[in-house]
């Protein structure tokens, strides 16, 4: 995930405290900012792993450790190489940079649009996991899931388009609280907890053997794996620590690894002490809470915490997808206006597509969080498939020191994740993963065509070639064309500024409402500025057409036309709808239509 | 109702039309395109004056007959009124135009407020009454009355956003065809009809000896009047008659009127004959139409086309909003932007707006009848008084001939119409009729604000005050700025352009990106095209601001500066969003800060 911008959502504000190195990561800040993706992963992924483990059987589930424990190994590879990816980019920028730099376009078209997947399924699985959790706790929620989650992204939605600062320090506190919830539960868990049995609905499983074979076994470590997701996201965000970033990144990257392993076992343990099982209705993370603190208010409490830093790791989206779409637009892969995200109404539009993308996927999946978490869980790890073969090619290209060990293991992970993705992409086709074979080559498809046509524009544009330099010593001869409804400061205003740019300048009237025609005739007259006012005449009442056809009447090869639009624009933003509304009409169609030059000269009044 | 437009609802084919006499309405013509509204009022009038009669017993239903009669009369006072309007007023333009012309400032206020409503409603009540048809025959209808009202009303919006033709035409055939139907049951009901027991169920009524006061008379003769609504509407739109104009419009509303008072006197007689009395989930013309011809095809054939008739009625507030919002615009009581209305996305701004009060009104009535009429009826009595006061006010100055009789009948008929909006508006206050309290006054503030800032607005314009000619010989300098990105055939062009625009160029570029300024610097220095490029910083990585900064650093009161800004606009639709995006942006952010004169030179892409 891409989130250098978590501290601090409102574009302006997070540019400006961007200039001070004090807003920078330290190692810690870079925990408590960076690591909550990942943490809110264990709402999911030890379920996923044990609810895998079940359909074989109920005492099946006595493998949840074994499996934890291979989780365990993966995670240590990956926080390796992650760090190793840190060095190695400090810049950052996550897979898709990797790609682009080492490997070749496709990966890199890949891993753009597995990023997007991620991103938007980042805001989908933190509202529908948190919509579960607290559906676990209070029992209205459960009966309105896809309600709840719908509401939560407007509200979210609502928050980063008009505005909120999320810094750094006011997630350190949701952090540690969360932290603390999950550490606490499986402590107490373990040491006096006892299964709740009067919530939730036993879930309806096999009464077989629960032997396990080879297939289920890595199915269960591949959706388990889902409580990985989010490991990127320190790696992604290198740049946004302080110097020296690269070493307090990789500090990150450890500590949050730390972090993950020791709650992530301790959940698989719990669960094997408890006997947990799923049931319908209440999570596994729940069931634990339960387990250790009973079903009063402090469960109430803990269901909050944990619904609330879940909603918060949703939010990392909103930060995520406007640089991630950034840097696509930078290599002309999106519109490049969103190139410019620190501008206010480009990083709105991020938000509100992200918003739409989100609400899509959580009403196709009616909420659901494990049908959403396979997809996620695949571009996921295609992600750091990529990122690190990308990482073995630069190695394998570099020949620095001991870099036959670091191939070695780059290798084993790199397979680890492949298979991983593959794995969890079979396994959960029919339900949910196939919808990857249609998002995946269309966003793709979406970058190359975007790519191409930008290639287009710029051999149009010569851009690149020779271009002689401009000829200034011309005869041509400019003609300033200043559409004109009243005799006023502002008619006065355009009419000595159309004379400045240009040879000639020609007022002229359209003829939409004749008695107001004559009138504006009758008052030029006396006024006597010494222009003749054409009227055009407008037989279909129309104001934008006549205009366009007299500036394409006055086009020649010799002839400059420009058409200088007098405009209002008041300064109370009620009064603004009763003016502007002409302008931006006469001036979409001069610019589709014709080569004139489109200008406007505005006058403000109180 | 203003539907002088009615025939075509294409704005620019409509205009075209215009154009041509032959599209302009013979008397008979004016009769299929313009009486729908009038006569789809007897699907609700009727019903509402036997409702009202029975509210004092069942057997008070016998004075049905007599009630229409009295309603009749009115008809007759006000056919014959609006005869005269149509010879004073031969341009049409309804009660809003007559009030603004002969009467003061706030009845022509009070006016407009009554012809919005007017037309919201009407597209709200001839959904409401077709849906109730529909269910009176359908009954999964009738489950699901407002979800089937609003389908519709979407259906209508976007057949108007989209693009219908409308032609007198295609209107003849559904107008003669709900004629056909309502006469053959008028007549077969009156000759072999019997009252269908099975459909519906009986209302509520009291069993009271049926005698009725005077309060009840006249609420029944005043809500019945609710059939007289939309006979204003072939005097609104007189001068969309061929020539000789006016006398084809009175002739129009002769027939008109004789057509209404003929059905009207016919379903009196018919409920009177046949013991009709109100039911629930049956309309009383259903029923009519049932005893007629009993319940089988024929009653759902005739259903069928009684609400499809109700459906154009209401489509005929499309055609009337934009042009009541013109109207309204040129006297500068709505946006002027209104007045355009034969521009396409004006016309859509109107059907939209039309298309949420619509959806409010529906929403908010529970798309039932009896309460949208009242309110309706009120509006539309509002602007008959205005019109028949209008009238008096104008014989009274003119002392034409006979002016002494026209004066008598034009105020027993302005008496009688005000006494009707009284009545309906005090007895239905309760359940309808006080939102009129809140909305007329809202409108009337509006129209009131709006022409009051643009009076403003036309003092420091100082519209009509003596403006001092423009200074040609002024020593002013112009300065044209040129944002630069890239060099190729669009930059040469944008400075050649800007140096015949001004004395000054400067092309700028701002440091969005270090990597890409650089490049652009080298490209600019080995292309040398004899102008400096300055490098605006951009700390925050934003495009905007820094433009706005440096125009603003030029501006001084000898110098004229001038904003031209390259952009690139494909031929291609689909690739419009790749482009297009940033000039907006930065034009807003330009003339909403600085008076410097923003202006873009395009170029046209395949």
């Amino acid at each position: 995930m891409d989130t250098a911008a978590q501290r601090d959502l409102i574009p302006d504000r997070r540019e400006r405290r961007r200039q001070s190195a004090a807003h920078r990561f330290t190692a810690l800040g870079g925990v408590a900012a960076l690591s909550l993706n990942a943490l809110s992963s264990l709402a999911y992924g030890p379920e996923l792993l044990l609810a895998t483990l079940v359909t074989v059987g109920a005492s099946a589930a006595r493998y949840t450790t074994a499996v934890a424990i291979a989780v365990t190994a993966l995670l240590i590879i990956l926080v390796w190489s992650h760090r190793r990816a840190i060095a190695t980019f400090p810049e950052g920028g996550g897979s898709y940079v990797i790609a682009t730099r080492e490997l070749g376009r496709g990966s890199s078209l890949i891993a753009a649009a597995a990023a997007v997947i991620d991103q938007v399924l980042t805001v989908a699985i933190g509202l529908a996991a948190g919509t579960a959790v607290l559906g676990s706790v209070f029992p209205l929620v459960a009966d309105h899931p896809l309600a709840t989650a719908l509401i939560a992204l407007a509200a979210l939605t609502l928050l980063n388009l008009f505005g909120i600062a999320e810094s750094a320090a006011v997630l350190l506190v949701p952090t540690l609280l969360y932290v603390v919830v999950i550490a606490a539960v499986v402590v107490v868990g373990l040491l006096r907890g006892e299964p709740v049995a009067e919530i939730g609905t036993p879930a309806d499983l096999y009464d077989l053997p629960g032997v396990i074979g080879p297939w289920v076994a890595l199915r269960a470590f591949a959706l388990g794996s889902a409580s990985l997701t989010g490991l990127e996201v320190v790696a992604d965000n290198a740049a946004a620590f302080r110097a020296p970033a690269a070493r307090r990144a990789q500090r990150t990257e450890l500590m949050l690894g730390l972090l993950l392993a020791v709650l992530l076992l301790g959940i698989a343990k719990d669960i094997a002490a408890l006997d947990i099982l799923p049931r319908d209705g209440v999570t596994v993370l729940a069931q634990l809470v339960a387990a250790a603190c009973g079903t009063g208010i402090l469960f109430h409490a803990a269901g909050l915490v944990i619904a609330g830093t879940l909603g918060l790791a949703a939010n990392t989206g909103f930060a995520g997808l406007p640089m991630l779409l950034s840097r696509l637009a930078r290599d002309r892969r999106m519109p490049y206006l969103f190139a410019l995200r620190a501008e206010r109404p480009v990083f709105r539009y991020a938000v509100a597509g992200l918003a739409a993308l989100a609400a899509l996927a959580l009403i196709c999946a009616r909420a659901r969080v494990e049908l959403l978490v396979p997809i996620y869980a695949v571009a996921v790890f295609v992600g750091f498939t990529v990122t690190q073969v990308g990482l073995v090619r630069h190695w394998v290209d570099g020949h620095g020191p001991r870099w036959r060990w670091q191939v070695l293991v780059g290798t084993i992970g790199a397979a680890a994740t492949a298979v991983i993705a593959i794995v969890v992409f079979l396994a959960e086709f029919a339900e949910a993963t196939w919808v990857l074979l249609f998002a995946v080559p269309a966003l793709m498809l979406l970058f190359d065509r975007t790519e191409h046509y930008y290639r287009e524009v710029a051999d149009h544009l010569g851009l690149g070639t020779e271009i002689p330099v401009p000829q200034w010593d011309s005869t041509k001869k400019t003609i300033v064309v200043v559409p004109v409804a009243t005799v006023g400061w502002l008619t006065r205003r355009a009419l000595e500024a159309a004379r400045r740019m240009g040879d000639e300048v020609h007022p002229i009237a359209v003829d939409v409402d004749a008695r107001l025609t004559a009138a504006l005739v009758e008052r030029w007259r006396a006024w006597d500025p010494g222009l003749e006012l054409r009227v055009l005449p407008s037989p279909c009442e129309r104001l934008v057409e006549p205009i366009a056809d007299y500036a394409d009447s006055l086009t020649a090869p010799d002839t400059l036309v420009i058409v200088l639009l007098p405009r209002i624009e008041s300064r109370r933003r009620r009064y603004r709808l009763l003016h502007n509304q002409r302008a931006p009409l006469i001036m979409s169609t001069l610019t589709g239509r014709t080569d004139t030059i489109a200008a406007t000269i505005t006058f403000h009044v109180d």
